[in-house]
């Protein structure tokens, strides 16, 4: 295997895609920090409002050659940014540090990474990805200037996929398709781990709307809300010509939740980031308009309805990871 | 991500498994090769005859820092213990070396790794494994009386299922059962990529013994050879009550092939390797005795034959790889 510029950028590009969708409305952003050739930090950004990828990654690496400093005890981003540009001394300065994204160089609700690289002034940024929030760009330039050396476009096509959710609800909506089955494809019966379908409510807890269709939402009266992580159950539209539906049913309790009965999927452009729970009829209608399909897969065999089975689709994986003992595959559609 | 012995031990362990079972009559082995922090090399075993993970991956680091040395020529098993026992000149002293398994201390169709390891004098040699071939096994006390430091156990229970193949056919027979499907599960006409059908023909070429249905043979009329690599076409074992076939098909005129006819499957207990290529009711039948499930997973949503859909079985997820765009996924039944 070939350990160059690539390798180190495909571990912050998979340490990202851990926290894919979850980041919402920010993007998935990863970073690997590497001092004489030694890898000191592989992290991510995790969630809106906490610290960026970089900073996650220069804090790991700093705690790693300084194991007992006061760093540890610093969590928020404006305290990390503060302690490493007061603290660094030149330790960063034969690092090179690779990330997915082009550093943020604006002021929101952190610190801009790109002013913390100008401070801390690393040998080398390896950039994936340009930044296409043009609020946030001017990281190059702005590192550029400092006489910092770039690299930009390693690994960028890779990168894109992550990237691509954010591109997607940054200018419109982006839309996934979510769906456990099993290895067979069946979708019958209590498919998922509970880690599994935690992290289905956290994906519930982070969307603006869930699509549901009729059918579903009648025979299985599902409750879809967030229990098992606590959280924000999710705005839902069931998508129904019939607008009869039995009231008294869980969906309809949930306290500050909005539901639609439509069938007009124009709505959807009305929300930036929108899931769809269903089986393939729903996946059918949607299809042109569905970014990812993410497939949570259980590795058991069993009998019964196959979700799947009655579409035609060649899809790309683009990425996949475990969730404990299961996986989770995203998709696009060819 | 936490970067410590266990992270560098699973690089190559990941690289180890892109050669599972093609290694065979020998172990897959992988071997990570760090100086002062900085990985060198992550290389793997990558067929019986060639050299071992430990020489591959040593001759790759000794060029990532001496790119255009003599060792760059060197190809042999032979060759690159000799050059580098002579030519070492203490480049190893700072090098930490992870194996997946316990270095060979046995001369056979190569050198001892052992050997080479006490010559060259690493800092330290982090094994996963102990090697259970008593023939070959001996290494970590070698290394100890060489002085070297051993961290034994580093990530066992991961290089374990790696190992495992190799432990079963050593002493028995290790049965592993192959399909390719669609994402959905169904494996109704032509499934996979011109990759992964080069990968199953690679496999073919090594196996020992292929096991098939009547009914398979009887409806495709299949070669079941290794054209696709220009490989050895394997003995073939056609599992059938009923032993009158049509003679003329193609399987039966593939030359220096056996083919037995026989619904004892005690006879495959006389092989070491044996690959099963089915549908669901060889499955069910041999379910027992099938000590890896390997899917071949083609990104595509098919109408169709499903053919896992009548057995009811959990299994673990042991390993996956891509293989160009599709997947290959490695199952161990619960």
């Amino acid at each position: 295997m070939k350990i160059d510029d690539n390798f180190y950028m495909k571990l912050a590009i998979d340490e990202a895609w851990k926290y894919q969708l979850l980041t919402y409305p920010n993007p998935a952003v990863g970073c690997t920090v590497v001092k004489n050739g030694e890898i000191l930090a592989i992290e991510a950004h995790h969630e809106a409002g906490e610290a960026h990828a970089e900073v996650n990654a220069l804090k790991a690496a700093y705690i790693k050659k300084n194991p007992n400093n006061l760093l540890k005890m610093k969590n928020s981003s404006h305290e990390i940014h503060d302690y490493l540009i007061k603290n660094h001394n030149g330790f960063f300065h034969d690092c090179e540090v690779f990330v997915t994204l082009e550093p943020c160089n604006h002021i929101g609700k952190t610190p801009a990474c790109a002013n913390l690289l100008k401070e801390i002034k690393p040998k080398r940024v390896i950039i994936a990805h340009k930044d296409i929030n043009k609020e946030a760009s001017g990281g190059c330039e702005s590192l550029n200037e400092a006489g910092i050396e770039i690299s930009l476009g390693c690994m960028e096509k890779v990168a894109y996929n992550l990237l691509y959710p954010f591109i997607k609800w940054r200018s419109g909506t982006f839309i996934f398709f979510k769906m456990a089955m099993t290895l067979n494809g069946s979708i019958d019966g209590n498919i998922s781990s509970n880690q599994t379908l935690a992290l289905t409510h956290t994906l519930r807890d982070k969307i603006d709307l869930m699509l549901i269709g009729g059918n579903t939402v009648r025979s299985d009266k599902p409750t879809l809300d967030a229990r098992y992580i606590v959280g924000r159950a999710p705005n839902v539209m069931i998508y129904s010509k019939n607008k009869v539906f039995d009231n008294s049913i869980p969906l309809f309790k949930v306290p500050n939740r909005e539901v639609i009965i439509s069938d007009d999927l124009f709505k959807l452009l009305d929300y930036k980031f929108v899931m769809v729970e269903g089986t393939y009829s729903l996946m059918e209608i949607l299809k042109e308009r569905i970014d990812f399909v993410v497939l949570l897969v259980s590795p058991k065999i069993r009998k019964g309805l196959n979700a799947l089975n009655d579409i035609d689709q060649d899809f790309e994986i683009i990425h996949e990871n475990m969730i404990g003992k299961e996986k989770i595959i995203y998709l696009k559609r060819k």
